[in-house]
């Protein structure tokens, strides 16, 4: 199997590296990025990982270059893989039409209408081969991994967590969409990947897996308050409402003066490694 | 005069703001970014500054996106000012047909050589200017001003530091062109903007103004060791020679395993400002 280092750079201590890998799930070359702690390098040993799936627009590097997370991450010792938000170059007529659909624009989701369901397969691609691939070639413990996200990397996170906690002990979330089913972004990708289909539609849907029974212990969420898709798309008090309802022990941060943008992921992405890290811990 | 806000966003308290004016000294629209404290927000009072000057190919947005300074900055209460690399957009036949010369490769200084002297007269606009403009618009101490940059900025960073120290109090760089008189980048500069005359050449060469009796008190570089343009372009070694020779105090930090991108800066930016910060305080 292909698996080719693109691209490194040091950064506080560890390294940011660039691979691509020919991905069976997608059907195409999939590109990802992992930042490994200096401590990783000295003595190979079992690491706190955490996966991180960007929004709408995203690839890999958005995250790499912007949310400044490898200060703590090489503190704490953690490894952290980021993949891309969808395949890309697949040759589906109008994949690249709309910023919100195709391209970049994956939802983490397997598709089941055709075209897409060829390659638009990233829920299969990040809980099984990119999974499995990160597990075989970094030096992750696999009880100690957690996932976190932003917007509709967001929702890819809730998602995942929900109906894989054996595979992700942890789960954080900046600005997800909580209902996709109900807002406009979630409708247009819903219908378009799994079609006119809402028993498959509240399989990715968080407000929906949660009342419909899936757990996870704890979830930290935060949300600005100058979020320009704050109204229309995200819905934080739908998550609210099922979680209250449900006994999930949800801790919704509400910050004045943010926005959407990674100046606010860079905020609070410190406070969000710890709370994944003391989650993996136990502690 | 016009003076417009692009954008703001909140980032570790204070926020980034982004600003477009008529300039007078450019004969053109110019556009900056500056880091507002949180404190800045709640009383109006005399804060340290700090110009950052950005390398080749950057406009303000590179440091703002990349370099991971709010953090620090907010906590010291420091203002951080981020101008563009060169006028934009005028016209000049070859502008925009090299990475190195025009366009985003001002060289911070004033150009003789028509028909670049018309526009490209960034020393001027960085030292007059925006510096008139900066301090009567925000709540900068004018005695406890620094300046630093990266690369082509580090080059203006430091000529600039050397050549108005009653202005700018305190400077570092990361990676600087410390002597481009020597080196191809600076060459073609400073043959294109300057022509053949190498006294006027040597106001623009750090090296060159040290050996000719400019003086500052300190140096603060950082140097990556895996930088592809440490060889052929930065010469930190000249520096170390000419400072030795003339009693300034440089401390340059060789980092292993780092090369010339933001993510060597922002992994030693912290650094940077705790120097500025003593340095201007005094302490």
């Amino acid at each position: 199997m292909s698996f080719e280092l693109i691209q490194q750079n040091r950064c506080q201590g560890g390294y940011w590296k660039q691979f691509k890998h020919d991905s069976e799930t997608c059907g195409c070359e999939m590109v990802f990025s992992v930042y490994v702690p200096e401590i990783a390098t000295e003595v190979v040993r079992n690491l706190p990982g955490l996966f991180w799936l960007s929004g709408l627009t995203c690839s890999d590097r958005n995250f790499v270059d912007k949310a400044h997370v490898e200060a703590r991450a090489n503190d704490l010792g953690m490894i952290i893989v980021v993949p891309d938000t969808s395949p890309r170059g697949v040759n589906i007529s109008g994949e690249d039409d709309s910023y919100d659909f195709g391209s970049a624009a994956g939802f983490y989701l397997d598709a089941t209408e055709s075209p897409w369901s060829d390659h638009y397969r990233m829920y299969s691609y990040i809980t099984s081969e990119l999974y499995e691939l990160v597990l075989s070639r970094f030096p992750i413990d696999h009880q100690r991994l957690g996932i976190f996200g932003h917007s509709m990397g967001g929702h890819g996170a809730l998602t995942i967590a929900l109906k894989n906690p054996d595979k992700f002990r942890s789960v954080s979330a900046f600005a997800p969409i909580c209902a996709p089913s109900q807002c406009p972004w979630g409708q247009k990708a819903l219908m378009g990947y799994l079609g006119d289909n809402p028993p498959l539609w509240r399989q990715y849907d968080t407000c929906a897996l949660i009342a419909d029974g899936s757990r996870v212990e704890s979830i930290l969420i935060d949300q600005g308050l100058e979020d320009q898709f704050l109204e229309d798309q995200l819905m934080p008090e739908a998550l609210e409402a099922v979680c209250a309802e449900k006994g999930i022990a949800l801790t919704l941060n509400r910050r004045e003066g943010y926005d959407h943008s990674y100046f606010f992921i860079s905020s609070f992405i410190d406070e969000h490694l710890r709370y994944h890290y003391q989650q993996l811990n136990g502690s």
